[in-house]
């Protein structure tokens, strides 16, 4: 019988690339409604214990998702030190840009996330020539990254007396 | 030829359940290290915009995990209204019995992991007696609950003026 699965550790199926791109894309859609509920200026400026501003934060979700597809589908990795949310370079300056931008790397994932091959999510890559992990562990950081960073945003929009939106909506 | 495989919408096995479990103990580890990370007075008491003391989202994190690992096996469910996260009642007092109550919990899902066969991953459950979705992704739930509450106490960390462990350590 032809085996098409990529087995990592056991046969069993739990969580496949059509979850994973919607528990993504979820996510995502939850992070954008915490980039929208924030003011346009506290969204650059604002920072609680000198962390960054949560326009910042979202711009790393970006540099990781956009440039991070493109490196699973060629193998090639633009360098972390070079993106716009670590140089400040090549910011989007208002928030419309930034949703902007998010919009069009939403597409981006589910454009190129056919391309990714059933055996593809199990080969290790070296994200931006630094990072080395199986695909699917490496999506698991960017969405857990995600979280991290806009839980973060929650406590910036709380001290504003913002209220964010509920987490489990997605 | 015998299937014993939980499809849910496709027979590509991306993440399996071993992945799931130590992808959710790893990141309890790092928890644990946000928690040790408090000082003790401030674990219980310290909040930024009327949001709830660390030691309070870990008590959620806590009821999630060890009923709702007792729920996935037994079908039975407390109710999150009578929790100690929400009714304050039965929590721990000081960061050594929070900590050592971390452990137990480490323990109860390794323990009742093996108990969840291959299929249960992919039945709905009503997880609490309200939340209706498959055991897998009400497993993802705890995680990103987990997460995104821990980014809060980052920020919390970050405003006391202490670093708090790398985001990547497992």
């Amino acid at each position: 019988m032809e085996n098409n699965t990529a087995t990592l550790s056991s046969t069993v199926t739990v969580i496949t690339p059509e979850i994973l791109l919607k528990h993504w894309q979820g996510h995502r859609a939850l992070t954008r409604r915490v980039i929208a509920a924030f003011p346009e200026k506290e969204l650059f400026n604002y920072s609680i214990g000198g962390m960054r501003p949560f326009a910042r934060l979202a711009m790393e979700m970006i540099d990781l998702a956009g440039p991070g597809m493109q490196g699973f589908v060629t193998n090639e990795w633009d360098k972390i030190e070079e993106m716009p949310h670590h140089t400040g370079e090549g910011m989007p300056e208002t928030k419309a840009e930034l949703l902007e931008l998010w919009d069009e790397i939403t597409r981006v994932i589910d454009d190129l996330w056919g391309e990714l091959t059933p055996h593809r999510f199990a080969e290790t890559v070296v994200a931006f020539g630094q990072y080395e992990n199986p695909v699917y562990s490496t999506i698991l950081y960017f969405v857990d990254n995600e979280i991290h960073h806009r839980g973060q945003g929650y406590v910036y929009l709380r001290s504003l007396n913002i209220e964010p939106p509920f987490f489990w909506e997605r």
